[in-house]
Parts: C-alpha cells; structure tokens; sequence
C-alpha cells in the first residue's frame, strides 16, 4: 500500500520551509512515501525546486488560506474551509490521504479533526497523545488538552487508546498503563479517577493496569501510559517542558561562567551532547490525536525540519500498525464486558 | 517576643535525628529561639547530649505515640491524640509555640492542623503553598494537595493567602499572580478557573492579578504566585521534582560515561556545584498550611538537617511578617468589597 501524507504546509512558525524540509527528510527515511501538499504555491513552489525527490513524490494543491496560529477553533472552523489544514484532514476524509500532519494551531486542527472525520465508534472523545523521555522507556501520555473536563468514562476510553498507541508506537506486547493522580493509595484523589479506576479493572479487557500514579512517577518511568484528564494533562506537559528548560538554561549558564567551566565544557562535551540528544524534544515531536477515524498527527508549532520528520514518521507508524483498527476492537471488547455478567462501577 | 517553635521531633525518614541537628542549625542562624520537642524521650535525650545549645533552648516532653507516614488521615485523627505531631499542633492552639514543624505525613498534619487550628476567618479551607525555582525570583504555588476539589471561591482565597505568603516569604511588595491553566486568553480552561478570575478581578483587593499563566509559566518566573487546585498542584509539583531528578541523574551519568568527561566534569565543578545550589531542594523545604489559626509547616519527609533548618527559618519567617494578620485582613476586605457595590460575577 502506498503511503500518502497530507501536509498543512502553512501550519507552524518557520512554515512552509520547515515543512518541506520535513518532508523530504522524512521521504528519505521511508522511501516510495507520496505527499498531498497544501499551501501558498507562489511559496511552496520555490522551496520544492530544492528537493527535487520530493517534488516528484508530491502532489502539490494551491490554497491561500491558512489558520491563524491564535485563531478560536470556533473561527477556525467556520472560515477555514479552504484552508491547508482543513483541505489536509479533508484529504484523509475523503481517502486520497492515509494521515493528515500539522504544525498549526492544536485547538483549531482538533475541532476541524472532530469534525470532519468524527470519532470512532465507543470513542466519546479524541484525545492528545504525545510521548515523553524517562529514565527507561518513553512513557505514553494522554489527554494533553483536547478535554478539560472529563468524567471516568472518558478516562477509561483514553485508558483502552493510550495502551493501544503504546503497543504500536513503543512496540511493547503488554503495557502497562497507570491513572496520574495525588496518592498511589486506592482512596486518593476525587470521584472521577476513582471511578474511572473502578472501569479499568471491571472492563474486562486484558490492559495491564497498573493503579494511580503520582506526577513522581511519569518521569520516572514506572508505567508505559499515564492516563489523565486534558487540564492536569496540559499542565504537565508543559511544567516538565519548562522545568527541562530552565535546567538547560542553568547549564549553559554554569558553563560560561568561567574559563575553567567553559574548558570543562568543551572536554565533557561529547557526552553531554549524547544526553542531549537523549532528550532532544524533536525526536519527541508528534502529538497523536487519538481517536478519531483517521490518523492525524500534531507537530509542535516551533520545530524544525527533523522535529518535523518525526511527526511524519509517528503518523507512518500508526498507520502501519493499524492503531486506530486496534481501538474499535479493544472498544468492541469492552462493550461486550459492559454488556456481560460483570458489574461495572460507575 | 521570643519565638517558640514546637517540632514533632518524630515526623520524617530520619527522625528525630535530622529533626535535632536542623534545630541546632536553626539556633545558630538565629539565636534567642526556643524549641518544644515532643517524641521518645530515649532516643532525643541522647542527642541533645551533642548539642548543648539546644538542649539549653528547648524543653523536652516525652511520648510514645508517633504517627505512622502511610497513616490514613482520619485513623491519625482518632488514633494520634498523644502523637508527637499532635502535640506539636496543639502547642500552637495553647499559646505555648509560635508555630509547629513536622516532616511527618502531610495529610495527617493537615487532618490535625484542621482540627485543632480551625481555619482563619474568611477562609473555607487552608491551603498547601511552596516555593520554587524559577529562571527569575522563587515562585509560590499553592494548592500542592490539601484539596482536590475546588471551587471558584476556594481558589479566590488561595489567591489572596499566596499573595501575602509571596509579600512574606520573598519579600516583595506588590507580588503579581496568575491562575494555572491551559491557555492564557480568557475563553481558556473550565467553568471554576474562569468564574475564580472573574472573583480575584472584581475582589476590589489591590491584587497585581496577570491573569492566566500556563505550566511552562511557572519555570519562567512569569509571575510571583501560581494558584491551582490540589489535583493540579501536586501533579505540578511532583512533576517537577521528577523532570529534575530526571536530569540530575542523566547529567551525573554523562560525567561518568568517559576519562574526558569525568576531566571535564572535574574543571566545571565549581561552577555546577554554584548551580546546585541554586536549585538545593533543602533550601525550597518548608511548605506552609496556609489559612489556619496559626502556623504549620510542613518539611519534606526526605529532608536533611539542612532543608529541617529551612523549614524551621520558613516558619519564623511567617510569624515575623504577621502573615495570618494580613490574611485575615485581606479577607475583612475582600469580604467588603463583595458586600458593596461591586458585582461579583460568579
């Protein structure tokens, strides 16, 4: 099956050249790839006159308009029907297209996501995935943002999602997923991820569920998905992204402070720059949106071309291992256990 | 006034000794203080014998009872009424202390706190607050996870209580706050933050409100208070705690992984030990149960002598600054403002 990637080649701060150079990265890494490129053609054009394998690989379509990066979904959504990242989940709509990539505005790719290629069936709501370093494994998190508020049901749904994105982006057999609370113990928290807790275990499917966790433990990498809701979820990924930050800052800082330091920089520097790569926030670029019927695929706004590679690739692996086909069924299961003898907690 | 610092010389990993030797420190830093010790009598008695100063400055009252770390917080209510900790606690309701320190288990120090203290006037429910670092001046947060559930007005007092903390602790005038959220435009996050602006914004306090701040915020120094609910906040916190840890451990590792690192590491130790410092996690010890009738802190249950001492510091700091006064004077105020004129959208 020839793979075919819908880009919004207008979304993200550096596009359409970070975009294109994504692209062309990303052909080289998995060749026979095919591009559906949305965008300004006045100014893609120019950019593919330097990749001339990936002009080949592309079907470029012109559109002038694009969603702005401040843009209210609403607004989005309602001028935004000629725009590259709606023509780009328009194409995976209509089938010409197996995924849809963008760097664009999140809350406005979600709604134009939700609503034209809507969710999959026992899937409420589509959540945000995305992957973070740990002492081991990267570790699955989900929702991001795409939900602030959430009842159990919805983090049960996430639950079955996150350990099926695990499996096919981790390839782990069994992971083991685990509910981002405030105490490990069975009677913390509140009535919703009690609740959702109760789910997990009576649902009858064979997740390898793990019990709370605490915010301690993401990065400590004691379970493969943390399951939470899209407020707490949000805050979390960008407290670890900031507090990553301030400590590179220091780094860097501590390293120039002297003649002495900067000396020891130069001659740890191999090492440092293995562990810089380790963490490298672009080899964690691509945030999946989770449950909806069609894989698309979030970059972050400021990446670069390999930032931008790697979304591509994360939407090649989720397609290829089926993810979303694995979603109906564990969904099917489970509503088969709701129906069943089991007595499901609410 | 002499200050009188009752310590449950019980609470924390490596009680009483950590407890001794912090007050110790303490004394030193600030000579004058006194200190009511309460716990096993065989096992302080010896080492006060190390640290005549101290033994002169305090007074010793024996129990047995020591209220288990992984103690339920209601089992610690009915069970620990002879606990060192809550003989610590009630020596703030007698008079006989200023203010209490423990690195015991933090919801059993809140339950008795609660329960003896009562909360300030005003206040419906007290509040965990800390300090961290930022790449600016230390930033105060709160809630941390004294409660998971809140409402609008519960963070509207939050708000006013970090507030005076922040004037206290880091000496501020007119410190700036923002509420913890997912966006920072106004349509952002659910139903409780939104109303909780609208309450800070028509308090008619001389609150400097930025607004909304997002969790990469926090790490920026954006603003001197962060307010969250108790979910939020202690995901945040223990979130950033582990992104550190993380990072300390991958930096100790690069240092060790070759003869030119280790040689590298050697030449910049001055100027990386100057940037653990900076970050010294004792030196942010000492959490604050803001909103009671009195003062409680709460040390980390890991800490060393050092971070006790720090927390001890916290606490003096908080009576010398009269921070219960100005709270319960803000709240007179807040509460007049919602009386007159103003119109408090909800």
């Amino acid at each position: 099956m020839t793979l075919v990637i819908a880009l919004d080649a207008m979304g993200g701060d550096s596009a359409p050249g970070i975009v294109i150079d994504g692209a062309a990265k990303a052909l080289r890494q998995t060749p026979g790839l095919r591009f559906l490129l949305f965008g300004d053609e006045a100014r893609i054009a120019p950019l593919l006159d330097r990749h001339r394998d990936l002009a080949a690989a592309s079907e470029l379509r012109h559109t002038e308009v694009a969603v702005a990066p401040d843009a209210k979904p609403s607004q989005a959504l309602r001028q935004g029907r000629r725009s590259s990242m709606r023509l780009a989940v328009e194409a995976v709509k209509a089938g010409e297209a197996t995924a849809a990539v963008s760097a664009g505005n999140t809350g406005a790719l979600m709604a134009m996501a939700k609503f034209v290629l809507k969710t999959l069936p026992g899937i409420d709501r589509p959540a945000i995935a995305t992957l973070l370093p740990t002492r081991r494994d990267p570790v699955v998190m989900l929702d991001l943002g795409a939900n602030v508020d959430c009842g159990p049901e919805h983090l049960f749904q996430f639950a079955v999602m996150g350990e099926v994105y695990a499996r096919a982006v981790l390839d782990i057999a069994k992971p083991s997923v685990g509910l981002l609370n405030v105490g490990t113990e069975e009677v913390k928290g509140d009535s919703v991820v009690r609740a959702a807790a109760a789910l997990i275990r009576d649902s009858g499917l064979a997740i390898d569920y793990y019990g709370f966790v605490e915010g301690g433990d993401v990065s400590e990498g004691r379970v493969h998905v943390v399951v939470t809701d899209g407020f707490t979820g949000n805050v979390a990924l960008k407290i670890t992204e900031g507090t990553a930050r301030l400590f590179s800052s220091a780094l860097r800082q501590a390293f120039r402070s002297s003649w002495r330091a900067r000396l020891g920089y130069l001659l740890a520097r191999p090492a440092l720059d293995r562990m810089r790569e380790r963490f490298d926030p672009r080899l964690y670029n691509g945030a999946m949106f989770l449950g909806l019927n069609g894989v698309v695929v979030k970059s972050h706004g400021g990446t670069d071309a390999v930032g931008f590679a790697a979304a591509i690739a994360t939407a090649i692996q989720l397609v290829r291992q089926g993810t979303n086909e694995r979603i109906i069924a564990e969904m099917n299961a489970a509503a088969g256990g709701v129906a069943g003898p089991k007595v499901v907690a609410s």
